[in-house]
């Protein structure tokens, strides 16, 4: 098999998350279910804007995330995802190409704004999110360069994608392109909401081997499944997946594969801050070690490190450089 | 005399902070004086963000954080500042109004962006600021409103209005309105370096009696009085000032009035995370303080508590409700 340039590239919806605290009465009145990802139009974006605290701006996106996680624990990352031409676009674009990522999405010229995610982040460190998709509603498959994602030892995509019209198209072109070159489909559920709105299509992806390794929280997997069983979901998904690998938050992770199932616990952390980009991070972790080859509890092992970071601070990506933090944790990176 | 509509009325620069962390050797290959703010141009900004890290984006503004401070703790607060009507000029807006305060200074329309200070944030905490002051240059006396500045207890102003070229003006006329009516004029004198390039006017101001109350960090009030030695400093301030009010990092703060001295030690935090606001957020809790009439320990003990909250985390303004944090350390708000 020819050499590869990246070790994962992922493909995901390109956005800036606006992060502000706030308490429990503020979702409930704004009737937003907590722990989820909701999609808004301009108009919603505008007044949950308006109701919002004061926010810091951080770039995010669930795959971009996960990419920047990749790039921190050292590995060679690309990221696809559609910004336009403006000043969120062009942070956007900063921060994932400072922590050493390739991004090279034309960004749109014209078109609705770079997307944003409103993050509300309550006392007990949960996060609940508000999507705006603007400009990454426009991600098409004229964006997926073939010779990169052949180049890529896994390709790595968001269900989010389902949203944005034309995405999952691009999804489609790029697991293509992987299979043929030999490569390995990964995908995240993002959400169970999302799992929802697209079971069936998912459930088809797992199934018919257009993945090869799927991501999925607790609650994602017992959407998927339509159960409330968990042991009954991973059983399901033992019997549908290659290789799952499933977050279930304080109970640590199960990697589930060739008949094997492993758990992982968490790694300890002080006070869950912001558990945004928790999942996002856990998959970076895995990710990197199984593009490098390590055992499945290694690499799970690095995600919960990751998680761990991530969730100690307001913001999704990593502040610390996870490929030191992982050394001085005694884990191969 | 009159009643008032605000406890504290800032004026200050506007701006957004764009913060990322780095190590030493960073800024010294780019020559950036560790702890102090220089000022930048436009190419230079465009240098400098293309060197920085993944960054996050929070409203800043010396004058403005601690305005905000006053808003968390429960005063009524007013802010005066130029933005440009941009993306971040409508972010910096955004937080200060969502914080409860009043602001009202008319957007630029054109010329150049809202005002952008790159913050370097070091392992151990300390923060060193490169502002790039675009539109906060265009403050002019016209800004300044004379009922509302009338209307308010305490008019605060940042020693930094001397860099853009009109803001001064904003800051005499201010000064001249306040006293008029019987009002207090407090000062920060910002930064050393700020010290150094307007020492002289800055005596004046103190000595003169535009000034009532004067905010210091202890290397700028060594500046000002062009000595190594803290204790001759402070014993020229005594002679100099009506009521200073002199920070000294893990040492606590000095009060000096009256023929009084009063010291105060800082309130324990577990790790210096993010320095930036330190002073600010002092200047927010004894400002308060002293529009309620509270005894200067008092005043100075609910600065040294915002300032604990706001270097515990990233970003310059507090992320907890400063009269929740003072009622349940048993302070009087």
């Amino acid at each position: 098999m020819a050499a590869t340039r990246y070790d994962v590239l992922g493909i995901g919806n390109a956005i800036v998350d606006v992060l502000a605290r706030t308490d429990d009465d503020f979702l409930v009145a704004h009737k937003m279910p907590k722990g989820s990802m909701s999609l808004i139009d301009e108009a919603q974006a505008r007044l949950i804007y308006q109701a919002m605290g004061p926010a810091t701006k951080a770039s995010g996106g669930s795959a971009a995330n996960t990419i920047a996680g990749v790039a921190s624990f050292g590995g060679r990352a690309a990221f696809v995802g559609k910004v336009k031409d403006d000043e969120l676009g062009r942070a956007f674009t900063h921060d994932i190409r400072a922590i050493g990522v390739a991004f090279d999405t034309p960004p749109a010229q014209d078109g609705p704004t770079t997307a944003s995610c409103y993050i509300f982040v309550t006392p007990d460190g949960e996060r609940t999110m508000n999507t705006y998709l603007g400009a990454a509603q426009n991600l098409s498959p004229a964006d997926v360069i073939d010779q990169d994602i052949a180049d890529s030892s896994i390709t790595y995509l968001e269900g989010y994608l389902w949203d944005p019209k034309d995405a999952k198209e691009a999804f489609r072109k790029a697991a293509k392109i992987a299979h043929g070159a030999g490569r390995t489909v990964a995908l995240t559920l993002s959400d169970s909401f999302c799992v929802d709105r697209y079971r069936a299509e998912f459930i088809e992806l797992v199934k018919g081997g257009t993945v090869d390794l799927l991501f999925a929280n607790e609650h994602e997997l017992r959407s998927l499944y339509e159960t409330g069983d968990f042991d009954a979901a991973l059983e399901a998904l033992k019997r549908d997946a290659k290789l799952g690998v499933v977050t279930r938050s304080e109970k640590g992770a199960v990697v589930v594969g060739a008949g094997k199932t492993d758990a992982v616990p968490v790694f300890p952390v002080q006070r869950v801050v912001d558990a945004t980009g928790a999942g996002d991070l856990f998959a970076a972790g895995f990710l990197h070690g199984y593009a490098k080859g390590l055992p499945h509890t290694d690499s799970a092992r690095l995600g919960a490190l990751a998680a761990a970071e991530v969730i100690s601070h307001i913001g999704a990506r990593p502040l610390k450089k996870l490929s030191d933090l992982a050394k001085e944790n005694g884990l191969k990176v």
